[in-house]
């Protein structure tokens, strides 16, 4: 408390409608690129982080909470695991726990901002790590919803979309008529993720972004869990599928690969984290 | 960003290891009282708000996040509902949700501090609202530890712990002897609960509470969700009985009474709740 109203000049807070969120730190990078401003921080907490345009993306200590809550569900539970896509992802730690997957022939990365990655990987190596080596990863710096509009149908049997906030570069992101693409492309045993913001900072978009993409797909429902430096710590994902709610049901022999070395995921977690949909949403989804 | 480095005289924070959580908006008391130093806000996004010692406790708009997930798990589980003790609890959150439980014939809160509940009375009426004046409600000011060491045995139905940060006044609330008693005064239907903090910013207090509450009661489990005021905006509470683990099965009628008025809790949230048990504090809990 003796620091209230304290002068803090190594302080790096994310701001969001009369909250804040802060780590003690330095500031390493600072600098606007084509899209948006990118920062990088080192901090005592939780190592280097990124920020980009004023908001917490990722840091070393931190990040498995989302990487591992958006990817292994979807490769853990799509019918076939030979060719995937991430929309976003630019500081490589959802490529990372793809990579994990050794059934995984194929991981197309789209990412808007070369920037992103050329920072990552000098400043934040360790999250990326292996993967910018990988041969597996097929890199690409253009525009994701240009992307999924252009291709052909049928060619993914995971779509990961890891994007910032619903707002600047990544706003098309939560629109309908990406998300039909995503739905077109996509392989029928296939499965569809996407952060879908926090239930409680971003209420309404989350819920809006829910209703979509189950107009859009067959099956769609939201995992909800916990990035600590994002507005209110909860947060959420949406996963979707064509022929059944797959997702929701690891592949025994896909989770046996990957659990042992998991900070979070667990086939158990998950299953809570699909349930643990607070009641307000619920009504929401149910009206 | 554009904030950083800002003199930002209008904040009020709370530091942990290196991080910081904070609202906008003004101090409207900051007093010692002979156990604590105690704040009380007023912010544009949560309204009003309570510290103890520097750290959040509570706040108008937030509140339900704590207080459905630290009740409802319990009153609706135990097998009599008579007598209810809560130990702590000064903002009448709690309580409030206790009360909501109409067959509920006799709650006794045990809080240390009467300045605690004088200002919350005064500032965070809404927070306590017609619990204060509910005949049912029995408040004495008293240490809680010294409460549960005297009492005879299988006196209550339920038992909530709702105290602080396990350090300062509220320390001895996750003692081994302190369960001990809770377990001693609890009838053998009954339903014990406890906050038992951020498996995130306090992982080792978080996982040695729970290892001895399962020393201490026959039937053990955490329950994780979210309070995002908290360090980390990741919280659990601790649930344990006697005669087996009914705390997981919420009896119909008594959901009935509360679930359409409920923000976060629903039968379905709570199993969810119950079973998003990180991988890591699984690990450990199976050593």
């Amino acid at each position: 408390m003796e620091q209230i109203n304290q002068f803090s000049n190594n302080w790096i807070d994310e701001y969001h409608e009369g909250a804040r969120y802060g780590l003690r730190g330095k500031i390493l990078v600072n600098e606007k690129s084509d899209f948006q401003e990118i920062t990088i921080i080192d901090s005592p907490r939780y190592g280097r982080g990124l920020l980009l345009d004023g908001c917490w993306m990722t840091a070393e200590k931190q990040e498995k909470h989302y990487h591992e809550a958006i990817v292994h569900p979807a490769l853990c539970s799509s019918k076939n695991l030979r060719r995937a896509l991430i929309i976003g992802g630019g500081d490589g730690g959802t490529a990372r726990e793809c990579l994990r997957h050794l059934s995984l022939e194929q991981l197309d990365m789209i990412e808007l901002d070369r920037r992103v990655v050329e920072l990552s990987k000098k400043y934040l190596n360790c999250i990326g790590g292996s993967a910018w080596e990988d041969p597996r990863l097929k890199l690409c710096f253009e525009d994701g919803i240009e992307y999924v509009n252009n291709l052909d149908n049928d060619i993914y049997d995971v779509i990961i979309v890891d994007g910032s906030d619903a707002k600047g570069p990544a706003k098309g992101l939560f629109n309908k008529i990406f998300f039909q693409n995503c739905r077109r492309i996509l392989k029928s045993g296939g499965v569809f993720a996407t952060q879908s913001e926090s239930p409680e900072s971003f209420q309404k978009i989350h819920i809006e972004t829910i209703k979509i993409i189950r107009e859009v797909f067959e099956y769609a429902d939201p995992l909800y869990g916990w990035v600590p430096m994002y507005p209110s710590g909860w947060w959420s994902w949406t996963f979707a599928a064509i022929d059944s709610p797959r997702y929701l049901e690891p592949i025994p022999n896909r989770i046996k690969a990957i659990k042992d070395t998991c900070h979070i995921w667990s086939p158990t977690w998950q299953q809570g984290a699909f349930q643990a949909i607070p009641a307000f949403v619920e009504r929401e989804l149910n009206k």
